[in-house]
């Protein structure tokens, strides 16, 4: 950390005890989130003058009551006027590790919040205490492996991608959407709110040694104002970052930025600014949903389950080398809209040569279809020769083949996966991509087959767009930290 | 018609008889879509001089057995060598209204299926002959009150959505993909392949005076090589057209046009002919993916089942006013991102003036959320208050409300949907249109939730850009016709 007054992060995503005050029913998340992690009860506790029971757990009447000395996160949601005045008590009985301030209505809403903002700073400045915080006005914490987590509906399995929010509700989303339709899995996560304490370079740097984490995911407002120094700190720390960091920034837009005022109250920054961060370091902006944010986790989390055991060297040999495409498609009008897209996106769809289409002609040996890129194979998905037209069709110059596939003509697919498995074999080892795109149906079928496909390890998109971005940022994401490393 | 040759397409949509010839497996979808649709077997004949039966049903030696003088609907799915002899021995025993040339590998193929396409070209063009036709290349038709249909899978209710498609995979699809997410229904589809008889321009005017159609839908790859006035037919056409036409272009991108040449081998045109169509007509492009297709016919149709039976001037009257945009969030970080989105598409989100404001505040006297647009309200989604908020923020100046919900947090969602219900219709009675967002996630609470959304009128979109993609098409369409109806 920049003042060195505490090492690490730990105690924050996996506290040895957690204190809620004041306990009331909103906090209910916090706990069945708590709960469902497996935390141990044991070291919960409740503090509320008022209520007997919360969630089916009894409360305590005021901090004299609890049995530790050092409290290692606490989570504070009283009322705004009551912040200042409970915090210099609790700092007269206890000794705090991290606080999560949930109380909201702070320096987003008015000057009166702004106030007390000032006041929570000025008491966390004070050299004797050695707390951090997040906050206020932020959700909190998740982290699996610490059985931690604001929300009931996050995973308790661990995975490898971290998040870092000035948003709750996004990391929620991202968390929530990413396991339902990826099946992602998550290190930590940190809602950070109006960060009157920890800025996202406490946690970038934090996660950049953390174990547990191979990919950062940030969704950014603007640099906090408690902190003048932070938009340097980040961008010296980007030029450092040998792990994938993924950033959507809300409030690119003027208007959009007028709404990031009453939500964290951030600070706008110059897009020459943002322009420079992303030419310098090997930081990647991803677009504008949810959806998007999600695509490009799976698609990194992908690569990184592959290849997070290797050698940096290693890892960028095996990052896409460009952005060659195949199409493979099973009906020819898909082909050409694919074909705009992925121009349109900036790939190219290289033609066979003669020797390839030579080949392909005397393998297929039928006038229907295509022998084209797109590569048109109606009928055949089931047979050896569609096997034998891919393999001849994968080329050394193609980087990247997509493959439309489809649940709807439900017989035989046993023989169609058995291809796909042949022919993802093939690709891979010559250290290409295969993306099969499978649209987002709600039929059985379509779910059935899904499932297959991924316990096969395949990578399945819902919609070509929507891959061939994520495809781009890894693309570009192997390129920038080759060129970076190569300055070593 | 523009030979006058047919008054209407009326018996290939909806043939009295249909005769397949050669049948064999692989028209087998064909067969199974007539049934599926309840189409009546007697008067279905297959042609096989080889096979006993195909899906079940027997075959005929030749066409002397069957009992016919005149084929409403002839499929025609012979090798392409056969093709031309077929023909001649066709008409010279019965008399054939349409047929529907499935016969793929010709003009997109090579020289030789050019040869065979002016061939036949030729002989339809014989004045004696009375035949009209679709394809060579194509998937063939579909009519649910026709009980003709070319898949299994589409459904058998009628809608009033109709399809023009170069591709029978993009008909398949959006058939497909349309009735399953949106529940959506289609009056009539016809794909057409290389088009060297019926065009493009006899399907616009044939849907222009359809009364099972409201909208239609073109998915275009170009002007056929075998009418050169069907650009011009097709401008002059659109001019006069007062029924909504979308259309997708396949082929816009350079490469993707060298793709369109082996795809149904039509005619590239020049972009600046297409910046005049848009601006002169009212057909209204569509972006690049089935589900933009999709989308943009789910709110169309939204519109016209409610406005069809009014008279043009009173739907002009009904069409979204404007692009000023009012967000309903239940947590801040989705409106930054949702302000973002909107902005770039071209909305205004409007800032409440003093005098609402102050109301919103008199009414909501909390601090967390925030009283602006975005409206972020937190915790209030099944109280009174919520109700009373919103319609004080619907003012006068907003035209469109988004709101977004989730079923993640499911319990007493019969209240919230309460509420939503009484804001759909305070929205609805000053003339403004509300669309909700749900996330596609693959949960039961979702399906049941967006099921109740639905069946109580509600416009549900899984993501807002495509939301607003779509809501624009429809503001820009309503701006258009009126415009044009004005100059009358």
């Amino acid at each position: 950390m920049k003042d060195d007054k505490i090492k690490s992060l730990d105690m924050l995503f996996k506290p040895r005890n957690v204190v809620i005050f004041e306990a009331k029913q909103k906090v209910g998340y916090f706990i069945e989130g708590l709960k469902t992690q497996g935390f141990n009860l044991e070291n919960l506790y409740l503090i509320s003058p008022s209520k007997e029971e919360v969630s089916g757990l009894k409360c305590n009447d005021s901090f004299d009551d609890i049995p530790i000395d050092t409290i290692d996160l606490l989570i504070l949601s009283v009322k705004r006027e009551l912040v200042v005045q409970s915090l210099k008590e609790i700092f007269a009985k206890k000794k705090v590790k991290f606080i999560h301030f949930f109380t909201a209505g702070m320096g987003e809403s008015d000057e009166e919040g702004l106030k007390i903002e000032n006041q929570i700073r000025e008491i966390l400045e004070n050299p004797e205490i050695s707390t951090k915080a997040i906050g206020p006005n932020c959700f909190g914490i998740y982290c699996p492996s610490g059985k931690n987590a604001y929300m009931p509906f996050f995973p308790s399995e661990s995975g490898n991608i971290a998040l870092i929010s000035h948003s709750g509700d996004m990391l929620s989303r991202s968390v929530g959407n990413g396991a339902l339709i990826y099946n992602l899995r998550f290190s930590k996560g940190a809602s950070i709110g109006n960060c009157v304490s920890l800025q996202v370079s406490d946690f970038l740097e934090y996660f950049n040694q953390d174990d547990e984490t191979d990919i950062i995911f940030i969704y950014f407002e603007g640099f906090s104002r408690y902190e003048k120094r932070e938009g340097r700190i980040f961008f010296n720390l980007m030029k450092e970052m040998r792990k994938p960091v993924l950033i959507l920034r809300g409030g690119k837009t003027k208007r959009g930025q007028s709404a990031v005022l009453t939500h964290t109250g951030s600070l706008g920054t110059n897009e020459k600014i943002w322009d420079a961060i992303y030419k310098q370091t090997p930081l990647i902006e991803v677009g504008s949903s949810i959806e998007e944010i999600i695509d490009h986790l799976y698609l990194f989390n992908y690569f990184y389950k592959k290849n997070r055991n290797l050698a940096l060297e290693e890892q960028i040999s095996n990052f896409p080398k460009g952005k060659n495409a195949l199409v493979i498609i099973w009906s020819g009008g898909i082909g050409i809209v694919d074909t705009d897209v992925l121009t349109e996106l900036g790939f190219n769809l290289p033609l066979f040569d003669g020797n390839v289409k030579e080949k392909l002609m005397s393998i297929y040996q039928v006038k229907i279809g295509s022998l084209s890129n797109p590569l048109d194979l109606p009928w055949v998905s089931r047979s050896e020769k569609y096997l034998e037209l891919c393999k001849v069709a994968i080329s050394e110059n193609i980087d990247l083949v997509i493959m439309h596939t489809d649940a709807r003509f439900g017989r035989n697919l046993k023989k169609r996966l058995e291809n796909l498995m042949k022919i993802k074999e093939y690709v891979e080892s010559l250290n290409k991509m295969l993306i099969l795109i499978l649209p987002e149906t709600p039929e059985k079928n379509r779910i059935r087959y899904y499932r297959a496909l991924i316990e096969n390890g395949f990578i399945v998109f819902p919609e070509l767009k929507r891959a061939g971005k994520a495809y781009l940022s890894l693309y570009n994401y192997g390129k920038k930290i080759s060129r970076m490393e190569n300055k070593f």
